[in-house]
């Protein structure tokens, strides 16, 4: 799977065959689309004020893994020739995903992403704000270019909910009173509902009946559901973190990830308190003892279960619908995440 | 004028009695369509995610003068009875500013407005970023609701500019290479491009011609900018920096407005690299000295005929038009304008 925050390199061009094989299925075919998508983005430069316009260039960089614009392609794909009105929504959803690190960075402080410094570190914190702001404005304005205001509203709507989720998360960070519920709440409004976006975009514009769309936005949100469990799981037993670069950040930022919370659930009285010190902020983040705890209780094998649980949802969705084009690729994407959970298994073991 | 940020209370309810006449002449029949602004604005918490409607009712407080929504209402004026179209149109270009508030009193490092906590002060910066993004992501939401996407990107659009003007007044800050130029092309994005919208879309949605569209949008811009160069008059010269209690918060913050770019120009050498560094913070402010020299050196009157020439350009737009219904509405703000500098003048004295 070609896209792991907060761990670059996670992924893509993966390193084991079976993964490099899927990713090569997906992404091999998209070529061509990926670079009018990134046409199409250079293109928006002259779109802002000149005085921006550098900075907007710094934050549109296209080292990202065009994950989003993938799900437009292929939601939408009819005989592979990349259609203006799917790449113009791969771009929108690429501008709201850009748009969305911008002020992540900001929120979490961080120096780089990518191996480049982030926005905030590059023009300071509030310059990022209103970069971040411009980005979303200036995707809106690409959305409101479709002739119907349908497009536009999906695209807002999604947008708040984004945004919604993380405020969510970021007023629970350090608080251990969260539930599965809580965190699966999270989840599909940060991260899944821009993947679910991306399906109903690419789905909608490529004028395919509406029960398709439909399944074709289900599959996406289950999909995102997944791809953010695998990304949590990554935190704790991604190939960086095995020689400890960046082991367990969510831990040590306090979030409460599906990883940390079946740890919770596994761990006696004495140590869940310890644990939930470390959380709050009360404790240094013993990140390697609870790595060897989660391996100890098999946390990794309860929450990839969690995670193939909305990989079969995903494809279930598309079940009723194989006949169509777009629905093998949507289903090459999904193997290729889960290529990618049987990698880290092995690496987890 | 009844809006003057960063100094509440500045204007509202004027205590002169022609500015008091003339408030009631404009917002006195706005009344009613100030009534269901506020309750569409209210209905807009339902469209937020629960977990933040909280946070979202803090942040539509009905405590705004609600300057941008008057635009609206006046400019699509026809019989006085407020229109579903133009409600929804007041809400959107509100929930815009109401945004850029929310992200400018982050980077301001503000505690109060209206004699209230910040946003960020209440929620703390990173919920504030999100919050105001929430807000933005709405207000297109909002904007996507009419039947064609125009108005959707033209409030994007705009958006896009407010956040661009923005952007270059924070990179500015602190620095003196700036010309008259430089601080007209920030006011123009940052200020009086969401008035010029505002007066866009209520004539556009009233179904107004397009020339006159085109000249209530020119009388927007204009009064924007007027609009501005008052606010940072006031900044020196208003009732509150009287007593000095916020008396030259653009100089301590390395802003350097209208008021200061015509004292520099008129102070000798030594004078004007002693002012530099305070703009830059090498030096510590010395407000009360620099309002001293503006009296001196009549910085008040040179910056009110700048001010007065936008109020000129802003009724010679609507000229042509002094048959329509909205056109004497428009000009009364204008006049309201015209009477609070007239007021700060006496003062100023």
């Amino acid at each position: 799977m070609p896209e792991a925050r907060p761990t670059p390199g996670t992924g893509v061009a993966p390193h084991e065959p079976a993964a490099a094989a899927g990713f090569e299925a997906v992404f091999g075919i998209l070529r061509e689309h990926m670079r009018e998508l990134d046409a199409c983005l250079r293109d928006q430069l002259t779109a802002f004020e000149p005085e921006i316009q550098a900075m907007v260039d710094y934050c549109i960089d296209t080292s990202g893994k065009r994950l989003r614009p993938a799900l437009v392609f292929l939601s939408g794909w009819r005989d592979g020739v990349p259609d203006d009105q799917l790449v113009r929504a791969a771009a929108v959803v690429e501008l709201v995903h850009l748009a969305t690190l911008v002020h992540d960075d900001i929120m979490d402080g961080a120096d780089l992403r990518r191996n480049r410094r982030t926005a905030a570190r590059e023009f300071g914190a509030s310059a990022a704000v209103l970069l971040g702001d411009a980005l979303f404005a200036h995707s809106l304005t690409l959305a409101a270019k479709y002739p119907t205001p349908d497009i536009c509203h999906d695209v807002a709507n999604s947008t708040r909910k984004v945004c919604a989720g993380e405020i969510v998360q970021t007023l629970r960070r350090g608080t251990t009173n969260i539930t599965r519920a809580d965190y699966f709440r999270v989840i599909d409004l940060k991260t899944a509902e821009l993947f679910r976006l991306s399906c109903q975009l690419g789905a909608k514009l490529a004028r395919h009946e509406d029960a398709f769309v439909e399944a074709a936005a289900r599959f996406g949100r289950h999909l995102g559901i997944a791809y953010q469990i695998y990304d949590d799981l990554v935190d704790f037993f991604g190939e960086e973190q095995r020689i400890g670069k960046t082991l367990g950040t969510d831990l040590a930022s306090g979030k409460l990830t599906l990883p940390l919370l079946a740890l919770m659930d596994r761990l006696p009285a004495e140590d869940r308190a310890a644990l939930a010190a470390e959380i709050s902020g009360e404790a240094a983040p013993q990140s390697l003892l609870r790595l060897r705890q989660m391996r100890e209780t098999g946390v990794f094998g309860v929450v990839t279960a969690e995670l193939e649980t909305e990989l079969a949802a995903a494809a279930a969705s598309l079940a009723p619908w194989r006949m169509l084009p777009p629905v093998p690729l949507l289903l090459k994407l999904s193997d290729l995440l889960q290529s990618q959970v049987t990698a880290l298994r092995a690496r987890a073991a």
